[in-house]
């Protein structure tokens, strides 16, 4: 149950603003397809172009990560924050980029383990050791 | 101020099953050096011996992800749970393997982007697509 | 699916400590609804009068946040924390305590930036600046 | 560094509402120690009283849960919340209250493996079995 | 929705290594139910391996918590974690073991007073008091 | 300990991207000081730029939510997720732009309120109820 309407194609089409941020997520992506996120976003046309102009500019450029592990670090945070939606659509977008269901399987696997020791750090509340200090 | 005591070399010495796992640690690592992490597991040698074969198991073995990336998505669910003494050990680990300042650089934009994007998908409660189903 | 039994009316009527409860929040709000949250609390009748009391001494009573504000900052936390109840039941209350939907977006804004920069803030474990410092 | 002032003893007898709560504290605790939460919280007296009343209410009462237990479970919510300072009081009250290493460490190992596999169902979005519901 | 498959017990048949644990998990429980959780942890089976074993180690043994509250632990964090299905599991969990409705009204007090006193603390930033240190 | 480099200011002047991010910063704000979130930032120029005219767009100009209360949600955020540096950088930015002592103790008050029914509508399970619907 959202807490904003979403968006029809055709209220799209009524909103210069919101047109113009849909039509640029269609060519991006060359694809159709505009999830219920932008869709949501549009409600506010000026936040909903911000986000996804920083996101082109974070993750639809070539850069030193590649685009399938840029995925697997947006599943790894978006589950820590406990965000559903985006553990869904960033699982979906991680395999249409490529990623295997042997990486699935090792990126959980990470994500788990560092949960654990995350806490367990926090429980004991361990001192930094002086030699991670960047120099 | 940690809420356990940090085990010396001499009191790890003092424990075999403790000394066991330190020296497993040292000689995986190929290097002296214990951190304070499990210094601080080790009153606990049950737990101290389990967790650390659960990461060698998921962190020091060949397979589909790199060892950089491992380190990265480490440091993204550590920074998502909050925890100082995860990111700082991690951020240091990923650099020893060899992590760039542009892949860090990149990692933190992407842990950023995430992070905001989460916030605004639980605040705007979005329904999942249909298409994100697994098949 | 609820961990716990959702109290109906009649339920409630057949238990003075609820009833006496869920009177004073009808009488409060002059409205006759009776939503999940205090239906599910119901089953605890001492938790369920502290939480109401305290609800009532933060929320509905004059001070020096307005009421749509307070409820402004209750949906940043609710979101944070990841309560999809929460932030359901208190974007309809600040809506009908008269948040605009300019101002709705205006929030999300601000939810999402504070996120992004929370998690940068914590990925670079950024050092307080001595300037902070309360007088 | 703190975001407000933390009240001195000669600052507390100066505000009658502080001086009461801090009064009932000592008397409740049979001990003359303030720690630094309350001594924070006294710049807003009104919920000072109230944080106070609700923790006692809940804390320093008989109920089923015993009070080394209590203490464990504060334990475990301020880990996966990641107040440091929380960790710390509540470690020290829980030794305060009797809670052994053992307990201690076997605390620790059952936070970890909830905190592992919390974030393995989440990023697995786990649906619900109908086995768990409440009769 | 999940993000990765649920293994039937058919396909549980098929994989020697999912079926060793799943056997396992019904010795282990006197019980022939299987729950979600493992059916989306068989895509990964030495995950799922390693996540049993772990479990079985941590929450299956005798020790000096007994099973109640070691279920009453777990869904404290998995509450603070915001993990959905970690709480309806533990919670029906928590009650096979014997857990009373008092016993379950008293843990959600002390959950969500803790939880009030961890965003007090962290607000003030409330600097850890010298008593409080590990001897 | 950061993980990052803090640039000084003779660092900053030497790249000229980053030099134009914090002359804007003094520009902006008509104050020479230059916190150290910018300084860690400055490790990646193009995200610093992102990030500070995201900023700009959110908190530097006039919308229908004052500058006080931004501030206010953006320590609501902080603090939900736990970030020292963002607490404490944020709460004196709220009392720099003229928060009052009773707003910060209303605030922290909303904040805890809401912390503890967060944790309790998440252990309880509690349905959304329909009247929440948006229309």
């Amino acid at each position: 149950m959202a807490t904003v309407k979403l968006f029809t194609d055709a209220e799209a089409e009524a909103s210069p603003a919101v047109k113009a941020v849909f039509d640029d997520i269609r060519a991006t992506r060359k694809n159709d397809f505009i999830n219920n996120f932008w869709r949501a976003l549009a409600n506010d046309p000026a936040t909903l172009k911000r986000v996804w102009e920083g996101l082109k500019a974070v993750m639809a450029v070539e850069g030193s990560i590649d685009p399938v592990t840029r995925e697997m670090i947006y599943i790894a945070v978006s589950t820590a924050n406990s965000c559903q939606y985006c553990v869904q659509s960033h699982t979906a977008a991680a395999r249409a980029r490529g990623m295997t269901d042997a990486q699935h399987g090792e990126l959980l696997s990470i994500i788990g383990l560092a949960a654990q020791t995350n806490h367990l750090a926090i429980a004991m509340q361990v001192p930094p050791d002086p030699e991670f200090e960047v120099r």
